[in-house]
């Protein structure tokens, strides 16, 4: 039985982490096909969300079982409660992936306002921010988790910077005014993916200590 | 013993309610500074921030004592763990609450771009759906919970109508593209308070009947 329990939980962590890495492709696949303009890549974003709704809601029944029969202790009660907290949070990554996709359907019909900078390496920092999380949470690593919350304020900065360089264009230019939304509204999903990996490092410091760091500062 | 721990249970149902009831008129009064340009209540919206923090973490920590500590039936764990992820949507509704008075804090300083009519309806739609939300919980309604899902689309209807109306007063003068731009952003926060009220009925609705209704279309 004690074997078969540390097999539950090894389980869950596996479906914890295939889960991080669909919504990981889904956000990379998404942001590729707006910058090399391949509008065919967004179908495997789209197909590959049903995989992760079916995830979402496997870890959330498998989660519950294991603390309804298996009374878990203390440490592994914070495990088992982190991973649906993380559940969640990845499952709404993959919901910015797809929006992502719409507003790329969209941009994709028309001309580039401006050769795509920003948006990239935005796109970079979230994707290793959520892989960063993710190895904290299978480490149980705090400092990366630490260091990666961190990461967030460089994604608000460059957030900032496109929001303020596509203002100047559609000034400009009221014909740049609907693309140059949508690739506000990019930035702002992706702005939205770093904050859930924020989220899952929280999750995961919580974890390990035991002490909840929502809501204050990261130590220096 | 029983009773004592039936007491658990409705204060944790309360502090949700309370946390709730808080983050319902952080969002009213964000809007209400918006509409009535009163720059004034967008202080009480930050101070109650600080109120919905602490409640966060309270929960958190209530829950999972009473999972450690109660071993709770089927039933009661479906309770205490929807307690939990509502309390995750309450928190995040207050952050929405928060980012609508950083817009307004902008909106306040320059002259309106059109009467505001949407935006207020949109509101109402919100609050509306966040306390049907709750009630649905207390009362483990899953019709209302049902009937609450389905007014999402008004809402989603009401954030296009923002964005198609508002393109238009940017193409016709670029000097309302930064206030629309705020508006715009408005809308999408009022949004996504309508979606964590969604959240927090398929929560209710998993909770009463045990079934996932996420990533499936309602009954009619």
């Amino acid at each position: 039985m004690k074997k078969h329990y540390s097999e539950e939980l090894n389980h869950l962590k596996e479906m914890v982490l295939r889960m991080g890495g669909l919504v990981e492709t889904m956000t990379h696949r998404a942001v590729r096909a707006l910058v090399e303009r391949k509008r065919e890549i967004l179908a495997d974003v789209v197909e590959m969300e049903q995989q992760v709704d079916r995830l979402h809601i496997d870890i959330d029944e498998i989660a519950l079982g294991m603390i309804a029969l298996r009374q878990p202790t203390a440490t592994d009660l914070r495990f088992i409660t982190a991973a649906m907290k993380i559940n969640t949070d990845l499952e709404r990554i993959g919901d910015q992936a797809i929006n992502i996709t719409e507003q790329t359907e969209k941009l994709l019909s028309v001309p580039l306002v401006k050769p795509l900078i920003d948006i990239p390496r935005m796109a970079e920092v979230a994707e290793e921010m959520l892989k960063a999380a993710l190895d904290a949470f299978v480490r149980g690593d705090v400092e990366l988790a630490y260091r990666t919350i961190k990461r967030d304020d460089a994604v608000d900065q460059l957030k900032d910077q496109v929001f303020r360089e596509l203002l100047t264009f559609m000034m400009a230019d009221a014909s740049t005014i609907a693309p140059s939304m949508d690739l506000i509204l990019v930035s702002r999903h992706l702005e939205r993916i770093a904050d859930h990996a924020t989220n899952i490092c929280e999750d995961v410091i919580f974890m390990v200590k035991g002490k909840d760091v929502r809501h204050q500062d990261p130590p220096e």
